[in-house]
């Protein structure tokens, strides 16, 4: 049994509590926050605390919180020795207090408030001071995926400035493609197909092998009609940088 | 029986071909392109000519060529008044010239040569100059696809455009985090549930509603930190653009 404490309420405490939840072999002892929240229905009242000093032995302590206040809230910490993990992908593991264990439990997928999310297939990126207790974080994070990954505080921010790339950037470009459809009343869910299969083919195979478009087709008529089309400066200026960009890389100029 | 001419010999003919071939109410009465080619290992020798004089009588006529050949190609053709379709997106219908009846049968979708393509969940964009070329053309599409929809030239440049955004910008945003994954030697592969979740979400809420990350959490010292990291020139003046950007649209500057 391995005896866990999270603290934080956000979306990763309640992902995370809802997971662990489940687990046979996984016991959750406490959860701590500022606020007092129940972080699932059937969390028992008397596991939620507000005051730090209140909190229990356990084997692991999840810090779930915003980045900015791993630091913070591992300082306030009450215990000496034990082993303190933050959740963060951009933050080293050694922002948290030196009086602990240091470690990191990062699960690598984005998650919202009122999706259900499938632990199974979502990596976690585990890292610790020492062989004994990275055992005890993949023994936890085995529990809950298949793909577990011991990945150092370097190559940890490595996977998050590209997860800045594959997701927020990429969710931004879907949204002016909404904003452009919704523009000109064209139903957005014409594209649902094209931006499945555009996900779909980057992980069948290498994205750079799988470029298409006027850009690297050189189609400069498509791309002058294309920047017309665009009345907005920002979506024009994003399509100019991508175009110049896709066409540098692959050895031909605008 | 609708009675089919495929011209060109490139991903969409091949594809169409394809998924033509199995309908029973469909009939592939020839293929044309320069080069002699096959579309399908079961094609019969004598139904591909090169000569485009040959070309026998059929219902519809589809010009699945390069965006700037379907001028030329259709102004060479031997008929009048045949319903003569091309396959593009980012082309009006009135390119096809006009000794024929024009139309246009666009799948919406990321063709490539060796990806096996279900036609029933992709979006086929139809438009025709007159109400019976358009039933037949609803008649063909609907028996590849349950995504038929009517659309006139303007707003096919809408989806077009739209298109370069979800597809291939987002795809060279993929090849980004590709490279930085490589570079520092961080398998790629612990990105894909990411890129495909990211994906998920855009079909299944509004993208505007699905942003996060450091761009709009205004966390000035992870995107500092991120720009640190990339050394690449391009990266960073991608990742600054799209940064500001994100925290224009949601009111926060950089
Ligand atoms: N969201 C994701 O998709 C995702 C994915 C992987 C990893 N992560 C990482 O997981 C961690 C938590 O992220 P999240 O998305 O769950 O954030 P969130 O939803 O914004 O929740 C943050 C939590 O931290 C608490 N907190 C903030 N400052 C605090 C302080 N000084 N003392 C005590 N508690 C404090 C907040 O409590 P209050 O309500 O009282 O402020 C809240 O419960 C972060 O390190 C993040 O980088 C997030
Ligand atoms: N690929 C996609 O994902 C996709 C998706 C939807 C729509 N489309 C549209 O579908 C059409 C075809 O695209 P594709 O991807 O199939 O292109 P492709 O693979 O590059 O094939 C182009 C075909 O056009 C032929 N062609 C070019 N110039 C010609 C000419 N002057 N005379 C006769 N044949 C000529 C080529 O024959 P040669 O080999 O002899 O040059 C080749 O067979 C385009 O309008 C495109 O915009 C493409």
């Amino acid at each position: 049994m391995i005896r866990v404490v999270i603290l934080g309420a956000g979306n990763v405490a309640k992902h995370l509590y809802s997971a662990f939840f489940h687990q046979k072999h996984i016991e959750i002892i406490q959860c701590y926050n500022r606020k007092n929240l129940q972080l699932h229905p059937d969390q028992k009242k008397e596991t939620i605390i507000k005051d730090i000093r209140l909190l229990k032995d356990a084997d692991i302590y999840v810090l779930a919180v915003s980045d900015d206040a791993i630091e913070k809230v591992s300082s306030i910490f009450p215990f000496k020795n034990k082993l303190v993990v933050h959740t963060s992908g951009s933050s080293p593991m050694g922002i948290i207090n030196n009086k602990n264990k240091k470690g990191v439990f990062y699960p690598l997928q984005t998650f919202s408030k009122d999706k259900i999310v499938n632990f199974t297939t979502i990596p976690i990126c585990i890292e610790a001071e020492n062989q004994i207790d990275l055992e005890i974080l993949r023994k936890l994070a085995s529990s809950l995926s298949n793909k577990v990954y011991t990945i150092s505080s370097e190559q940890r921010s490595i996977l998050h400035v590209s997860a800045v790339f594959v997701n927020n950037f990429t969710n931004y470009l879907f949204s002016i493609g909404s904003d452009i459809c919704n523009e000109h009343r064209v139903p957005f869910e014409i594209l649902h197909p094209l931006i499945q299969e555009t996900a779909q083919k980057a992980i069948k195979m290498d994205p750079s092998n799988a470029q298409t478009g006027p850009a690297i087709r050189k189609d400069v008529n498509t791309i002058e009609r294309h920047l017309e089309i665009l009345t907005n400066t920002t979506q024009q200026n994003i399509y100019t940088t991508l175009t110049k960009a896709i066409q540098s890389k692959y050895g031909k100029e605008l």
